[in-house]
């Protein structure tokens, strides 16, 4: 492990994406995304993601400086072309849309298509409750799920979250795939030598496994709920919902359509959907706030089934870690991730990130 | 097992709810919306159901014959007070509110507080879906999901519905409970002496259990995902989102605060919350009912794991189970249900249902 100030990994970011030609404040928007995701203990969609946007840019797949544009729009709707620009642009652009067309009618509603890996859902649902909304993003991905039955997979691990603020600075935060698990999860007991659940993974006879080296060879991701018998086939519905409103609605590449999950920017443009809706609380019940606060806590105060895990409510290990992170002002990150990232800034020519401690 | 022409049971319903003083209108409708259940294959949410309507009603708990009035109105969005009518009426109107705000700003966000269980919930999103629309319905329900890591319930099974019309008379139909599964599955393994899968539902020592006796007395579900291995804590989420959207938006009661599920009547009025929303697909890219359909087919077509288990589109069993209702112009029940039916019939003195067949 390796701890670097989190300032200091803003800046590699951000000097990385400069470096292949975005403009300052597409990369400064790019950084902040995967920043948060390191800080909310989310390292899958962090700083791990850069080489990813930045080898979508180097080989043309993504053209981070183009302007999204409106193409259709309604009182409450909008429907935009991302025109392939970093995942943090587009949703910037699709979330403030749908934050204003709440503040006017009650509720926004955007689909955006062409666009790239948006990072962290829940970053998106939470700017709009940073403004008293309601908030929720989603977006499709490759396909990684294998829907009930299936011996291949045909979904991404579309993730939904709904971020709603509470009274007491509590807030209600849900950010999850559709998937049982991320394939991040699988690596991790690949690693560790450690044999996996039942209900994360199949190999690749279709057939459920424990091994996760065939797990993580595979890549064939079970839907939340596992299989049939303990109701997978209503993550597989809620994949497919999701796909729904990002791909099916926009127009994007949805589905087994979308590219294959690559690191190399090769298959061309993602293309990719994204959906952002806000909704305003206080057209509705006054007291929105309060009861939210009053569930969040009594959740908490819950009697755990084993004394030394309290129950927690949706968030709470994120911001758990976001807490721990800001107290130090830094983020730490495992041996192969430092030394990517030291790789990274020879290659782009860029001032590597000063590591604290480790290495 | 029993068969009873559908006409019939329509016919039984609305009588029993005619006989305890509801007025035609809200008798159909209800009527329509327990048939559509049995016809579904969700024989859990049809004429099972009944009895508790009408305790409902005798007790006072329910108004059938009030009117539900808008508090609050937006461009998008609406605060209804169903002022305690049966869910069907309430339902009605909600959905049919979010239909005509769709129409006009292209998305309907309509809460609604002090209803009644309003039963299937894809029935509501079929109501827009039907008119072109992405259709959904969410409500609230009596506790009975234990929170990760809880022992006790803290919220309802509280459904997930999403309805939406694909091109070629397909549609998209996900109507999903947020816990792993409904108490009546458990009862079933129970009725045939059978265990049941883990991450089903927890014993009294909120530990999971697979001894359906136990699980059934305890009457405490576990969330979609099962345990926190298998990222039970997402269901759990979905759960806490649904009641975001319905009681915790609306003011009516909200998680652990709603009454305690109950045959009888007692607790006083149910004051449910619900939510219910439409969004036009026109207002995005066009193609979307074509997209739907490629995407549905393509599932179908997916290679299955067992050559004899073929894949199922999100609605496929629902749709099978029609077909085969409206086929016969029959709907089957098991014997208890017959007989129960028969002694409502009498306390009622209501023409009994005509049996065609068993008993």
């Amino acid at each position: 492990m390796g701890k670097v100030a989190t300032a200091e990994v803003v800046r590699f970011m951000t000097d990385c994406l400069r470096a292949v030609g975005t403009s300052e404040k597409a990369a400064v928007q790019q950084a902040d995304l995967l920043i948060q995701a390191d800080r909310l203990g989310h390292p899958s969609h962090g700083l791990n993601r850069l080489e990813l946007y930045v080898n979508d840019i180097v080989k043309g797949a993504c053209q981070p400086n183009n302007e999204p544009k409106v193409l259709k729009e309604s009182a409450s709707t909008a429907w935009v072309d991302a025109n392939n620009v970093l995942g943090a642009t587009a949703s910037h652009f699709g979330m403030d849309l749908a934050i204003k067309k709440a503040r006017d009618t009650g509720v926004g509603w955007v689909t955006v298509k062409g666009s790239n890996h948006n990072g962290m859902a829940g970053y998106w649902a939470k700017k709009a409750a940073d403004k008293g909304f309601i908030g929720m993003a989603f977006t499709n991905t490759s396909p990684l799920l294998a829907p009930t039955r299936s011996k291949q997979p045909a979904l991404g691990t579309n993730p939904i979250s709904v971020v709603a603020p509470g009274s007491q600075g509590e807030s209600f935060y849900l950010d999850m795939a559709t998937t049982a698990v991320a394939v991040g999860k699988i690596e991790m007991q690949m690693r560790k030598g450690e044999p996996i659940p039942s209900g994360w993974a199949q190999g690749p006879d279709g057939k459920e496994t424990t091994d996760s080296q065939i797990a993580f060879d595979t890549s064939c991701l079970m839907p939340l709920g596992g299989g049939e018998q303990t109701s997978g086939y209503k993550g597989f519905g809620l994949s497919a919902m999701v796909d729904l409103f990002c791909g099916i609605s926009s127009g994007s590449n949805y589905g087994h359509h979308v590219r294959a999950w690559s690191h190399s920017g090769d298959g061309g443009p993602a293309n990719l959907g994204h959906c952002f809706v806000a909704v305003d609380p206080q057209r509705f019940a006054p007291g929105f706030r309060d009861r939210l606060t009053d569930s969040i806590q009594h959740w908490r105060q819950l009697e755990p089934t084993n004394p030394s895990l309290p129950v927690l409510a949706p968030g709470d290990k994120e911001k758990l870690n976001a807490r721990i992170a800001d107290a130090n002002g830094t983020v730490s990150y495992v041996k192969q991730q430092i030394e990517s990232s030291a790789a990274l800034a020879k290659r782009l020519n860029v001032k590597p990130m000063n590591v604290i401690q480790g290495q």
